[in-house]
């Protein structure tokens, strides 16, 4: 953290309490960082369990009233909802409010959110690049973001101070922060983050599909059999897949649909390297295989060095 | 561990001191299994390495020299050594002794190995589904088989006996032990963990060139600088990926080449499920998508049920 002091909102409003909204209210309370954290969410259950928690104050099904009077609003619904949400809380904004968002797409946010809002409101686009395999209001812990980038999205003629207060709230949770140009940040999440994903969704049923036709062959084939060897043998390799492949399929959904350019793009970039090491081996060319393989070891030497392999959470994967 | 008790051999021959043989040495002095264990590597300063930690009692340069006289004999190089080993040693094996190997493909091993041993000596192939990122005799520990699968594939005819006292060695280390057809073998660690390995090693590589990419349009291309961002941001899924990505490269071009008519046939079927995933996202098909991550969390969820998801070693990775 830098040597700013601690921010301070009098009412915060969090739209959408799954596992970043509630690992951030849990670290605004820790840190009393606000008056009050008005909570939104669809689901009345979700509502329910905030309250009991204790993460927020008042419980809002309507992100419009849970906006009144905010300093700082956060979206921390799946990037699809953005569009609708800004429509519909546009008009209820405080003149010098601060809006910003956790959503793993950058461009996107920014096309659905920020034509709606009046001049007065500072837009901060965000992304904590944090997560674990678990979603909901009762995944979240304020030591989420310890130790994890944030990176920030701002329009060049965005508000100085408001970037400040953004970039101090995220330094108040222990991130390290960092400024990009949401293009950027985009191409650059898509390989580290979105490709890794699909390609984790896609082996996970490649694989599973596999072991209900190695199944039927032995003509026991109930569901529970299914995929028991792939499981069973998963500490190979495959168990790391499983892992990522268990992130929320609704937040996953709209980054694939948000950031379908740069996804694209990296998809074939990979799928062209996938085949020329699919012809290395239908061809026998170990030469080509071992030195690859050597190549890129030495990149995750680098991660380790750079500190980015370790991680306090065991069961971190979302971004 | 079943009620038979430890299985002892007067002399223990294993050829190789990488991450499993260093470990199964380690093991066999832990639980004294062994009289003595004669250790064989190709290079001197591993032979050296092995003596100072004293995982071995005799170092021999010749795998020839290493297997006289011994009752149970450890092939654990990569599996691209066997056959020539195989040549070497089956003049010297005594009659009565226990063959059995470590490597990653199964069928390949039979193939190479069984032809050469003479008829009174007992081959048992096997398989410990466990190992970390670190390779080399330092890097070995005992406890590394304990809680995971060991997979024996001994053809039909196999002395009965033989692979009981195989079975209690791993036993003995902690393994859960499995008995299965070398081809159903090396079709299901193809998915579980080769076909893992060899997406982990691509994407990295795609990874790495897009970086050089995106650096070189910033005009700042030093080689320190080239894999910043990748490494930077690689808590949102892409770390996963280089953790496998940093296994044994020979190891690895070995398993690729011994086990490519499984590996070729597995990695069609994942870029044919690939390319559908692509599609969706090209077109746009939100529900597509999210009913197939759905699907692909469950696993995740069967894999925690049958209690596969924990590890004693985090980085845990080979197969």
């Amino acid at each position: 953290m830098d040597s700013m002091k601690k921010p301070f909102f009098n009412k915060v409003a969090v739209l959408g309490l799954g596992l970043i909204g509630s690992s951030l209210c849990l670290l605004i309370k820790q840190e009393g960082l606000a008056g009050t954290i008005a909570g939104n969410a669809r689901s009345q259950a979700t509502l329910d369990t905030a309250l009991e928690i204790g993460f927020i104050d008042s419980a809002h099904s309507s992100p419009t009233d849970a906006v009144e009077d905010a300093d700082l609003i956060v979206l921390a619904t799946p990037v699809g909802a953005n569009k609708k949400i800004a429509k519909a809380i546009c008009q209820s904004l405080k003149p010098g409010a601060i809006i910003t968002d956790v959503g793993s797409v950058k461009v996107a946010v920014i096309r659905d959110v920020a034509p709606y809002l009046p001049k007065e409101v500072h837009f901060v686009p965000g992304h904590p690049v944090a997560g674990t395999e678990h979603s909901g209001p009762t995944s979240g812990f304020p030591e989420l973001f310890a130790n994890r980038y944030c990176i920030l999205t701002p329009p060049e003629e965005t508000d100085p101070k408001s970037v400040a207060l953004v970039r101090a709230l995220w330094e108040t949770a222990g991130s390290i922060v960092e400024i990009m140009d949401a293009a950027h940040h985009d191409r650059v999440l898509a390989i580290t983050s979105h490709l890794p994903h699909l390609i984790a969704y896609t082996i996970v049923g490649t694989a599973s599909d596999l072991e209900g036709q190695l199944r039927n062959k032995k003509t026991s084939n109930s569901p529970e059999e299914k995929t028991e060897e792939v499981i069973k043998f998963s500490a190979g390799g495959f168990r790391d897949f499983t892992r990522i492949a268990a992130s929320d399929p609704i937040m996953w959904r709209d980054i694939f649909l948000n950031n379908k350019d740069a996804v694209l793009e990296l998809l074939g970039r990979f799928i062209e390297d996938l085949t020329a090491m699919q012809r290395a081996i239908r061809w026998e060319e170990g030469e080509t295989l071992e030195s690859t393989f050597r190549r890129r070891r030495q990149i995750r030497r680098d991660i380790i060095e750079m500190g980015q392999a370790g991680s306090f959470n065991p069961n971190e994967t979302e971004g």
